[in-house]
């Protein structure tokens, strides 16, 4: 039986590589919280020098022969020529090594270091876009990242759409074909129940939320909930930024992000949770495979369960307020002074179509997702021109949410994505969603005490969990895979559903 | 005439790899400031890997066939060989490009890997030893780091002592030999000088420095003179980091740090004017040339003379005080309640022979530079072993200053320089002070109302003389030719020395 150590030759090198793409995120990670306004342009340079080393090491004839050694070029798998077979974790890493560099190879390297410096300058120039509310800012830097990732399509060839080229790589296996009966369904039930709850005579009223809430103190109760949840400070931070992520270097440097708004009292602490379910992730991937596949995490989508997981299933639930709540109440006595858990339970639950995506309630989310994912299918494949985007986001707005964007800013310029060049990046969110609510389903049915753990401010059970049957496997398994292994089942929108009709339809006594 | 243009295909090269090195300084200051602790290992690892890229970039077949076509391999000089002749900057790239070349040449790649990370380990460890105050902590990778450098000066080569050829590395041209005859002067000029002073019957009380300072008012204050001697925060910032430093990436993204101390008023102030002048002269490098020789500092001498120019002959001189004085006391106004701007000037002024070299007065400074000087030559030429270090420190100390250092932190574990292989740096700090009193003394003789700008907080001229002078200048000429362009003379310890003497005199009414 051949194991891992027969191919360190090969590791050793994805390792510099992997060196080498753990700088590039850190200096993206300076970029969006510390960096001088001035140091974008050189910043794009650095970034875009790094990937195309990474690329050009990654396809060497160095690595290409060694792992031809060993792998089926036709079909990614382990070769077994010699009667010696290999053994799970040797198996799946040559696939998954085999998935990047063949990727990897149909991509010409002076295309990723072009496509990389593209989309650094396009980033801020949507953030300054943003800022002046004027899409037309935009349009010039989003033209020229669109044509690259239609170029990116072509070198890496496709089924049925370019756009399919696109979605796999932030999720292995993942088609249009596969997503849109998925979304079909969620459409189907979602928007009746939206009605529903809108036409409901439980009016759920947020105002406490907008009161004035200390800068400081938002961030501390932030940080005291991912300190609960078992996110190690000692290998991570906790930074402002525009935008709230999680970035990571190695598992002993993960390092999340947040935003602070003096009247929404939401945003800190939701997106604290959130991207602390991301760390937790990039935290519990197994040090010892640093550098493989296997230290890597499987897809965008699972990632992103992780998140929502604990935003949702856990930060939005009652057994986690009750414990949590009086010492948020503590914190904002002045503001939350009378104000009993029920009311703020259904506060932090209130269902309202709303402009933000990343401020959306759990069911409206989705429809959010669905809009952007139908509109950059077409922008890939060239059905949708980018100048008419604001006309088309709005139309779909009104259409799906039934509100219309006053600005571009609160609109089509909402999202950093498609400045970075993240199409195919916004359907793993919905693939999260109805993750999340099937991992939890699981968890519960595992750890019959769950919910009391959780009402006990007791967290590490869950996390623990989590890292057990998610974190600690890496690219071992495919998403699917490992979902099947995890909840016996595939994907299915149904738990989510379920839950959401549940949830809301209590809150809303419908 | 051939200009640069002729050698666009060598400085497009040059340019990748200083993209690399600027990632590489990112991930070291990001090291020093917001690094969790536990990421320390894998940082190591990361710097490691962009050194060794862009050394073995810098001595790849393709720079050196180009360099070969245009330089006389011996001398480093443009050859002549078609009788078309180079013009002057083309020369000076030349000159500079080889040097690094052929001195990059010299060293193994992996040799490069190794050195930059036991470098970076050396220094955390460094760094916990100094928190647990225990040379023998640190002294294992002291060994190794220094058992690497002495390495290095033997791939170098040298002339008389292994030391000259790391010192070159910083300051090219410099020697033991050159450099010994100029400490001599020092010393026996300072030696009796400090001796007259400790005798003088006028004491200066500094107690006034050591009431509690708020710490957010003291980085607005740092930030406020920052501000007035035209460092630009749209390509810059000011962090925290336990030693105060600058470093840079572009001179659109020039980053400097501080240290506050509640009881310790000049700590914050003097190290953002210090740091403040190598920020200007960073940022003052032609953008243009950036990524090649003319495109950076010259020496580190040279360097140092921006900060101490700024630090000292401005920053501790009356008329700079006759404006920011009164905007300090408005700060600090419970503190500095009837005190003169004389005690106060007095009390920045004080001479002390104290244990810590970047809390030294100006003229025991060179004291502390001395004795570093001398035990790191016996340490590169084997004549002392590292084990010896507190004990030959404390006596030097001894000697020179007629303290003892009750504790290795407060002696030979205050500075990072040789966990981080830096031996040969510290004469720089000399170099820096004798040249910042002689280009002060040229720009005070090319513009005779500086003095009365400077009581005027007007600081914008002498800064862009400095641009003219000499920042923007970067490697075009040797240091010592630099100095001679500007000043008229060579490296010159009379004008410091008189200057001290003056200051001093009318001090301390010698």
């Amino acid at each position: 039986m051949k194991t891992l150590s027969t191919l360190e030759p090969l590791t050793t090198r994805l390792l510099e590589i992997q060196r080498i793409n753990s700088a590039a995120s850190l200096l993206s990670w300076d970029q969006e919280t510390y960096m001088p306004t001035g140091g974008g342009e050189a910043r794009a340079e650095q970034i875009a020098v790094l990937q195309g080393i990474a690329h050009q090491k990654l396809v060497s004839p160095d690595v290409q022969s060694l792992l031809s050694q060993w792998v089926d070029p036709a079909t990614g798998l382990a070769a077994d020529t010699t009667g010696d077979t290999w053994d799970e974790p040797s198996r799946s890493l040559l696939r998954e090594i085999w998935r990047d560099f063949s990727r990897a190879k149909k991509l010409p390297s002076e295309f990723v270091v072009k496509l990389s410096r593209e989309c650094s300058l396009a980033q801020q120039v949507w953030a300054e876009a943003r800022e002046h509310n004027t899409f037309s800012m935009f349009l010039p830097n989003l033209r020229i990242v669109l044509d690259l990732k239609r170029e990116e399509a072509q070198y890496l060839g496709y089924h049925d759409s370019p756009y399919n080229a696109l979605l796999d790589v932030y999720e292995p296996g993942a088609t249009i074909a596969g997503l849109q009966p998925v979304f079909a369904t969620l459409k189907a039930r979602l928007v009746p129940l939206l009605r529903r709850i809108t036409e409901s005579r439980v009016q759920i009223d947020d105002s406490i939320l907008h009161h004035s809430y200390d800068h400081a103190r938002q961030l501390e109760f932030g940080r005291l909930v991912l300190t609960a949840m078992g996110y190690d400070f000692g290998r991570g931070r906790l930074d402002l930024s525009a935008h709230p992520f999680t970035t990571s270097f190695h598992p002993t440097d993960v390092r999340v992000t947040t935003r602070v708004h003096e009247h929404e009292l939401q945003s800190c602490l939701f997106s604290c949770i959130h991207e602390g379910g991301h760390g937790l992730y990039d935290q519990g991937l197994d040090q010892r495979y640093f550098g493989t596949p296997l230290g890597d995490s499987v897809s965008l989508g699972i990632h992103e369960s992780q998140s929502r997981l604990w935003e949702n299933c856990v930060g939005r639930s009652r057994p986690f307020w009750r414990f949590f709540y009086p010492m948020l109440r503590q914190t904002f006595h002045d503001q939350l002074h009378g104000v009993e858990i029920e009311q703020f339970y259904a506060t932090i639950n209130r269902v309202i179509p709303s402009l933000i995506r990343v401020e959306a309630d759990e069911l409206t989310y989705n429809l959010h997702i669905m809009l952007r994912f139908e509109i950059e299918q077409d922008l890939i494949e060239g059905k949708t021109q980018p100048d008419d985007l604001p006309v088309i986001w709005n139309r779909k707005m009104e259409d799906y949410l039934g509100i219309v964007p006053p600005t571009d800013t609160e609109g089509v310029l909402q999202d950093v994505h498609w400045s970075c060049g993240s199409f195919g990046y916004f359907p793993t969110y919905t693939l999260g969603n109805l993750y999340s609510v099937q991992f939890f389903e699981q968890a519960t049915l595992e750890m019959p005490h769950l919910e009391d753990e959780i009402a006990a401010g007791q967290l590490m059970g869950l996390r623990r969990w989590l890292e057990q049957k998610i974190h600690r496997w890496g690219r071992m398994f495919t998403p699917a895979h490992l979902a099947e292994r995890v909840t016996g089942s595939g994907l299915s929108p149904e738990p989510f559903l379920k839950y959401v009709e549940r949830k809301y339809g209590e809150l809303y006594q419908l």
